[in-house]
């Protein structure tokens, strides 16, 4: 490695001021992107190291930006609480965006420029890949709690063991005898999703068995999803014994249809959710479902990304935290019609 | 009214200086109760009229304070929503303070001095009625969401019409035949529990009944205290047949405390909620309960707190938004056993 190169070398080489140099070198404030290209060329061309970007000033004083662009209900209301209630533990403010009103408004790319937050908390952002190599290459801190799609490489996600939480409850379906097992997922490009119906397929696979596409269905996470999808389900001519849903607001949507054509949970049939949300034991019966731990994601995300608004080096980019399974009384052994078909 | 004192003749009279003397005027910065009171004992010795404040930048920039704190779950979460996207709309950014953990941080006083936001919106604040003096004092905007305990004199508040929700549910339990309707309230010293339990009492009074003491329990509005005391009265003596519950949570409990004593709802025992929240749909039967306008109350408050920044005049400080009577599955006529008793 050569020497440093100046920034008034640098000035100097391409006609730029020495501020909008210093600018580009330390990502801030506003450069187009052929004023950056020009710095890029003469650091190459004048042959050394590039200049230290300046110490940042501790940014404490600034807001972390808390963006969840949908109505915040239990389970994303415990999510914005866990990353609040850690990020005041280590002095810094929550600036909220929350609300659907909030999902298209482009407030991720104007972070870098805005200079108002010092980073930033993204849950289940319905932004774009391009939106995240645009902070990358920002450099601004951020870190994505419950990615929908797949993120590019270098950004830090936290999610749920989605694949492993699926996988232990389909396998306890499998376990109590059942083979017709229904899935009713969330929305259909949905991460989450995908590694759930993945975690689904491989339990299946273990006992011998193919998903059936016919026993899967796709939908909001809410309740008008599990009486729509369940009544799907059950109205088949070779019905499920069992249905495992994509949170517990879809499985009490499907104990309604179930009621509705007089099954039983669990005597005819079989009913999972996943969240552990308090209506998992409003529920009767209550629900066998899949604890996320929301307050322990939350306060991982605030660690990362103080990590990185300090500039430290992270060597797992993609964390997934454990989920248990709960089993309560909304799973049952296979109707006796059914045993050994 | 005498001449205007300038701000100079003030700083002369006390030996302060201008600028301090400008702080105490602008209710701006901090500045002692000593300094405080020689600049108020000056310009009583001066004679005329105090000098004009300052006129205000505009503070648009700088955030307002959202204080809830609690755990956000599907009420408190509509309620932040509600308020943070209504707050968007007018340009403002929204500063989140939430969680279980805050609610003891002094958070409240610091604010006026502190000069990082431009209002607040406090939602069921615990802070005592001596800091909302401190507010009306500093001239800070705030609003209060769902009032914990009576306000000062003053203090803007928007509510849901608490006594008169309760005293439509108890109403319709009354035309049903109930005559013994057992009351589980919140925490004993919310205002929200004892305006409700008036308008319980006043539909009782209408028909020419007295309340029951024995008949009224207390404890925090989660599925627990539901299970609880929902036990306590359904083994008294002389049981209820009918109970009204402080929300939809605490009615899922008594579900339960129902279901385990071997009662069908609503046929041996009706019971109501509070809220019309998800949960109300999730239950079986479904609930009958009080819709509260939870996305009008934080649209609102908001409206309210920008008329307090804007220095507008308010002849409405306390506003209560009308609820609405959801009659579902779970009340029905009082059993055949209780009739004309």
């Amino acid at each position: 490695m050569g020497q440093r190169i100046t920034v008034r070398a640098i000035a100097a080489e391409t006609g730029l001021s020495i501020a909008t140099v210093s600018r580009v070198i330390n990502a801030q404030g506003q450069v187009s992107e052929d004023t950056r290209r020009r710095v890029q060329e003469a650091i190459d061309g004048l042959g050394g190291r590039a200049p230290a970007t300046r110490p940042r000033l501790p940014k404490t004083e600034l807001p972390v930006l808390v963006r969840c662009p949908y109505k915040l209900s239990d389970y994303f209301g415990a999510l914005v609480t866990a990353v609040a209630e850690a990020l005041e533990a280590t002095g810094r403010h929550v600036l909220l965006d929350v609300g659907d009103s909030r999902v298209d408004v482009p407030v991720v790319r104007a972070l870098p420029t805005a200079q108002t937050t010092s980073g930033a908390i993204l849950i289940l952002p319905p932004e774009p890949a391009e939106d995240f190599r645009f902070l990358q290459s920002r450099r601004y801190p951020v870190v994505v709690l419950d990615p929908r799609t797949p993120l590019p490489r270098g950004v830090v996600s936290i999610a749920s063991a989605h694949t492993a939480g699926a996988r232990a409850v389909t396998g306890h379906l499998l376990d109590l005898g059942h083979r017709r097992i229904g899935v009713i997922s969330g929305f259909e490009d949905w991460l989450s999703g995908s590694d759930r119906i993945a975690g689904h397929l491989a339990a299946l696979s273990e006992a011998g068995l193919l998903g059936d596409p016919h026993l899967l269905r796709h939908g909001e996470p809410a309740i008008h999803t599990g009486i729509r999808a369940g009544r799907e389900l059950l109205d088949l001519p070779d019905p499920p014994t069992a249905i495992a849903c994509f949170n517990d607001k879809v499985a009490v949507g499907v104990y309604q249809a179930a009621a509705e054509r007089g099954l039983t949970v669990p005597a005819d049939l079989s009913v999972t959710g996943f969240d552990d949300s308090e209506i998992s034991r409003a529920a009767a019966p209550h629900l066998t479902t899949v604890r996320q731990s929301l307050d322990e994601m939350g306060r991982i995300a605030v660690t990362m990304l103080v990590r990185l608004m300090e500039r430290q080096a992270l060597d797992a980019l993609h964390l997934e935290l454990a989920t248990e399974l709960i089993v309560r009384g909304s799973t049952g052994p296979v109707p006796v019609r059914y045993q050994g078909s």
